[in-house]
């Protein structure tokens, strides 16, 4: 035999029972979405390149996968690149197109392509998958799906209420215990003002960002080499430091960051969000963490991420305000909000804490033996009925050994195992096993579907 | 403004519109594919190249999409190749993947790949994106869906009655009314054998594959430029005039092809197809068709094909049996039966004759005005319990003009807009618009999911 085919490294195949298992999440997140008057849209696989190149830094140009053009693509490549063997000038000139890398680049270029069509403000949700050159490593893939949510052409708060209750509500439907940690980028704009180092932001934030995994010195020793002063990082501690309930902590930001008109305005959009949402009840704990800064040459106001709480597996789910997604295409003024949903850290979370249903496999719910020709013709009018009655049902297709018959609907795991054999046949019944108890009964036909529901 | 950005050539973005339509057709096929006990799977978007090419003949492999390979590609390309700039060889120099050209080329890579895990028979079905770099053209893309049913390791010809009845379910659901056009490869090579030309098959019926486009006598011309002797195209006639209904028709056909053993066999497989299923009760109509031969070169039993009754467009689903799906893989002897439904070409005719449900693009039944803060606090109170209830429900997020908030109502086509106002706040009512007759009442708050069910 040749050798065994397989998908390339980072890809995956997902099984029958896996995809039951991914769509049991890609439905609760979608349901909760429409609960919410957001509407799917999809976006190509296929965007052309200079949609996506210069979107995700330098880092990112290089992990875009791009495809190659088709006919003599090598005709008008410059003689140099191709003696050079300049691999990174030549990409370019010999590919046109690249494939999604994710869905809010597509999602900006989709609001300027449709601009005349869209009303505003624009919900939207996009599930698909995107692909990234990334090294592959546990949980980590080349190719994976985004679940987004984003209204663009609103500034209301209303929209992050709306939004932490649509990641309260996925989760709570899926069982799985979440903390909510939330900020805001001008708060963090107020600190590197207050602290004397309003050009240092970036870096203030890059640093702190790591509090949790190395700790306040080594972070402060991170803000020296980054060329904070002394001073400033004193002043920094006491705010990377403070207590208490997350209204309790809003109130201390509020004073120290007085002073800063931005810091202000972030404490007080916070202050709304967090309010308003527990006032309408949650769930899940929100958390305010001023070391919380995840993409933040992107987001310029709140800062969403959520975590398990019941396993290490990091983020799950994350989002937060931008407002220029669409400058970048010419087409500036244009805020936006929104969460992205990780489905595969999502599946590891309920594989790992055994949260998924029993019954999320489970499809067919009958399956009649087949003991040859005329009992199958037989079975094969009741299952007419039964489907009719929306009950999902197979039959067996080869008249093969009772017991190869049985292994395959143990491996299906079905409810029901239905049987027309000749004295079933003759009377007009089936022999039903629930496959659960082992328990045999004979059931007319006509009461077959409710024997089975 | 910088140029309006654009997807590539030949592909598509789905507004909410589009893809509200979109999925009233995936969620049907998906519905009878497990009512009939298929099951769901997924394999990636990208293949390695080895696995796709040579799967799908020359002409094939210049339209399958290669993706570049990440970091330095060309350092190990021959020097002759580039400076040659022969594109042809040079391509699988630099591309060790490439995008999936169809589904079944995948599934079979996937049966091969997982045997060991798979239950025979596998009954698996599979809605996912293809890439092709054809030539776009009306109704033609690069990018575009399959939906495919299969199942492999059974011989039985109940899958194929099974698969009837799939289509069947399919387009009754859609309101689609449709002929199914059957054949077999035996009765083709029955022919062929008959008339004394049975190295001539695949010329025969690339020829008489166009009898519907360009009528007999055109055919018969090329059937002698394709070499057929004048005597065996004389034999031939009779055949392809055959008349009668499905049943006489294979009749005739079982006294021409009777010493023809081949022919036989496929008269004898398609008497017990169209039988059982006709026994069974068909809203569709069965027609057997000689000329039928679509995608012959990979059939080798029962040929299905699907058209709408009621428009031009052609075919809308097809499929068939094929003996050694996975021989390809070096895994022989896997029978395996199915059938593909064209979303896009369902969608046309869907759309051209006006059969979607009205209400499929709707989603958010009950959208809240926006009078202020306090009043959208009171909102977000009674939408939490609608939300709750299973009613999808939005607030315009923004406190905006009335008549800007009653322009997204009606873009949106709400079927309800409620207003919480100043009097309602005070009284604990909401004032509901009823969008389609203009009616307006004062509804209690507890009464209100009653009130919009």
């Amino acid at each position: 035999m040749a050798q065994k085919p397989s998908t390339p490294k980072g890809t995956r195949d997902f099984s029958t029972l896996e995809m039951a298992r991914r769509n049991y999440i890609f439905d609760t997140i979608r349901s909760v979405f429409r609960l919410f008057g957001y509407r799917q849209i999809e976006t190509p696989a296929l965007e052309n390149l200079s949609t996506l190149m210069g979107k995700y830094g330098e880092e990112g140009d290089k992990l875009l996968f791009k495809v190659l053009n088709s006919g003599d693509f090598l005709a008008k490549v410059d003689a140099s690149l191709l003696e050079n063997r300049d691999s990174l000038h030549t990409a370019p000139r010999i590919c046109d197109r690249g494939l999604r890398y994710d869905l809010t680049v597509p999602f900006a270029r989709f609001v300027v392509q449709h601009r005349d069509e869209l009303q505003m403000p624009f919900k939207r949700f996009q599930i698909q998958p995107v692909w990234r050159a990334d090294r592959p490593q546990k949980g980590r893939y080349r190719e994976f799906y985004q679940c987004d949510a984003d209204v663009v052409g609103s500034d209301s708060l209303i929209n992050e209420v709306e939004l932490l209750q649509i990641i309260d509500e996925v989760f709570a439907r899926l069982n799985i215990r979440v903390a909510i940690k939330l900020n805001n980028r001008k708060i963090l704009a107020g600190i590197a003002e207050l602290i004397g180092a309003p050009d240092k932001l970036i870096d203030i934030t890059v640093a702190i960002d790591k509090i949790d995994k190395i700790g306040l010195e080594k972070v402060n020793e991170e803000l020296a080499e980054r060329g904070l002063s002394a001073e400033a990082i004193e002043q920094l501690r006491p705010i990377l430091e403070i207590g208490g309930t997350t209204a309790e902590r809003l109130e201390k930001l509020a004073s120290i960051l007085a002073s800063s008109e931005t810091g202000t305005k972030g404490v007080e959009e916070l202050r709304f969000v967090v309010g308003t949402t527990e006032t309408l009840g949650l769930r899940a704990v929100l958390d305010l963490d001023v070391s919380l800064a995840r993409g933040l040459n992107y987001y310029t106001g709140t800062i969403i991420e959520v975590k398990a709480l019941d396993t290490e597996i990091g983020s799950i789910s994350g989002g937060g305000r931008y407002d220029n997604l669409t400058g970048v295409f010419g087409m500036d003024g244009l805020s936006g909000v929104g969460v992205s949903f990780g489905a595969d850290r999502i599946y590891d979370v309920l594989n790992a804490l055994g949260l998924f249903p029993d019954d999320t496999a489970r499809s067919t719910r009958v399956l009649f033996a087949n003991f040859g020709e005329a009992e199958a013709l037989a079975s094969l009018r009741i299952i007419k009925e039964l489907r009719a009655a929306g009950v999902a049902t197979e039959i067996y297709p080869d008249a093969s050994k009772m017991k190869k018959q049985i292994a395959y609907a143990n491996a299906l795991g079905v409810p029901f195992f239905a049987m027309v054999g000749e004295t079933e046949l003759a009377n007009g019944t089936v022999a039903l096993k629930n496959m659960a108890t082992g328990e045999q009964n004979t059931v007319a036909i006509n009461e077959l579907a409710a024997a089975v529901d």
